[in-house]
């Protein structure tokens, strides 16, 4: 694996910083999740699950061990400086400010592990006026802008059903600690990544804030339409409703061959996409009106055989039932000991020559403390 | 920079592949973008922009260099060939099979370049029964269940405002790209990285997901309500509406102390998330009746000084308006030889050592032709 050899130790919990450990660990690093004594991660007692396992949990700590350590106790932290001594990078989701106050800052990460690279996960970065909020997806959702951008023109601000934020943050602290690591591979150095929810957030603002920042004006929204381009969006068919999305003339053309609409093709007001746009009710008539003669599976087949791009809008129950999602196995089974078998998301990854893969079910709760304690004990004999 | 040295090929445009090398060259990545003769990437022609120059076009593509190349030429092949002789790394947006065809497949790549490490990002895969299909952000927005979680309980499916599947798949490939990059450092191994845009999606799925596989059925959908944590959403106050996450007990009794409503707090109806939830609607009426009397900003204050996660709901306005968001530069002025100073969103990856910064501002379309050609004419002289 690409990363194999690496050695994480992980202090976060609950999701981004759990998923950002998990796709690093997914790629082969050795990811250590170290728990407070009790409960564990929280994530642990939360959400579905089956056999005495939340499955929830389970889908964010695959591929890691776990190790119990009380970093209040003097014995915790020295447990905990034992394995950083072991460890190329450490990642953290506390407020900022409390790694050091756990005796844990930057200046003492060096000490204990010369040119280990260390990634905070924060709700809005490490400073800054609001670094000692406490933060949420939903916050960072709605200070992001993200909200705001979602849904129709009147429609009031909308969240994801996803804990995007939380997800996303963990993708870029991922990114980050990858490309830190690369950096002192190749040149020695060390590094800190800092990402936050927000940040991440913002970061994806894309087209709508380019046009914020050229016009200084806010694009009105469109829900599933799309803002300046036409037939963009679900149109209904005989049996349900489709997805559709031709974004320039030569798919726009393509679609009204395959509806047999030539007379809508060769209008002036549809020659392109600002008239699309501008008359957008009037061909979403015109599309239905055909679309209706046939059923969602037949014209999902004919216009991508005529190069439409469309699809059907799936649940997850037609999202896992779908053949090509299941060819890229996005969901899989990881049997455990103790557990049965969970059933989890697969890896979006897909690497030819050393594919993603579990080699390690979601650990239970400190089932790696002695193995791991001992390990660090012995590589700090040999030292 | 860590990535400083690292050269890629980037045969991508529109939005996912140029964000997915933009997030390298960032990271300090000598990134090339090659384009056809006549337009260039799509993207130059479209969006919001000022002093000739699209903003879209440009918030995707700092940190490059620009080379034109007809790739259905032989002398654009060769210099194609010439560059891939001198690069870390090669990534592209064709659908699957394009690259072979144009005489740049796998066992080739290795000829030209031992070791290189490949990265082909598509809509839905590269195998499988759809990978022909053409594949469009809005499409794997619908075919990964991601519009189906949003919105309230009988709401239609809805996309995000933002261009998500795109942005999200760009950022698994850079994060597959820097991961086979590390690995190819430390073991010398090259690898073929694929991501797509579907299965990107599919893998955010989150909770949503491990609650589908665990019990066979799907969440209801719950708005901006949160669906086993209240209260949790968007409330009311003098002046506007704010958005409030308290997730457990503790959190719930700050929130309560704060709007001092002692009595809610000790009514064993609210006791926990599972009776919050069950009696939301009296909650949510119990919390506005006090948020109604003062204004958004001072609950805000009041909120988070007593440890309750909360913030304002913002559009982008109030996005680059805010001090927080300021502090972490999100909004950066980037100036240009021929186009003026462009505003574009900053780097959410923060390093501390190294930071991300603009080395490059976006090409002009085959600025970097003679030079790069140059360059790697040399380099073939010195082999």
């Amino acid at each position: 694996m690409p990363l194999t050899g690496l050695r994480i130790v992980d202090l976060t919990r609950v999701i981004s910083g759990p998923f950002c450990t998990m796709l690093l660990a997914d790629l082969g690093a050795d990811v250590i999740k170290v728990e407070p004594p009790g409960e564990g991660d929280p994530l642990r007692g939360q959400g579905s699950g089956r056999d005495g396992l939340s499955w929830y949990y389970a889908s964010f700590n695959r591929n890691k061990r776990s190790v119990v350590l009380d970093l209040k106790t003097p014995e915790g932290k020295q447990g905990l400086e034992a394995l950083l001594a072991t460890a190329d990078a450490v990642v953290d989701n506390f407020r900022p400010g409390v790694m050091a106050r756990l005796g844990f800052g930057d200046e003492r990460l060096q000490d204990l592990r010369p040119g280990i690279v260390s990634c905070s996960i924060s709700g809005f970065g490490a400073d800054g006026p609001y670094r000692d909020r406490p933060a949420f997806d939903f916050i960072a959702q709605a200070m992001s802008g993200f909200m705001s951008v979602n849904g129709g023109r009147d429609d009031p601000p909308l969240r994801s059903g996803l804990p995007i934020s939380d997800l996303v943050c963990g993708m870029y602290g991922a990114l980050g600690l990858c490309a830190a690591l690369l950096g002192r591979e190749r040149n020695g150095n060390a590094e800190r990544v800092d990402v936050n929810l927000t940040s991440s957030m913002v970061s994806l603002l894309a087209y709508v804030a380019s046009h914020y920042f050229a016009t200084g004006t806010v694009l009105p929204k469109t829900g599933n339409d799309h803002p300046i381009a036409a037939p963009y969006g679900l149109f209904r068919t005989r049996d349900g409703q489709i997805a559709i999305a031709p974004s320039d003339n030569t798919f726009f053309g393509r679609l009204m061959d395959a509806l047999e609409l030539p007379e809508v093709k060769a209008d002036p007001d549809f020659a392109d996409n600002f008239g699309r746009v501008k008359h957008r009710d009037r061909l979403q008539v015109l599309v239905e009106g055909k679309l209706a003669l046939a059923d969602s599976a037949e014209w999902i087949e004919r216009l991508n055989a005529a190069g439409v791009p469309c699809g059907p809008v799936y649940d997850l129950h037609g999202v896992f039932s779908d053949p090509q999602i299941q060819s890229q196995n996005m969901a899989i089974d990881v049997p455990t000991p103790a557990n049965g078998t969970v059933r989890m998301l697969g890896f979006p990854i897909k690497l030819t020559q050393r594919p993603c893969h579990v080699r390690r079910p979601p650990p239970a709760l400190g089932e790696h403390t002695e193995e791991l304690l001992a390990e660090a004990a012995a590589a700090k004999r040999r030292a």
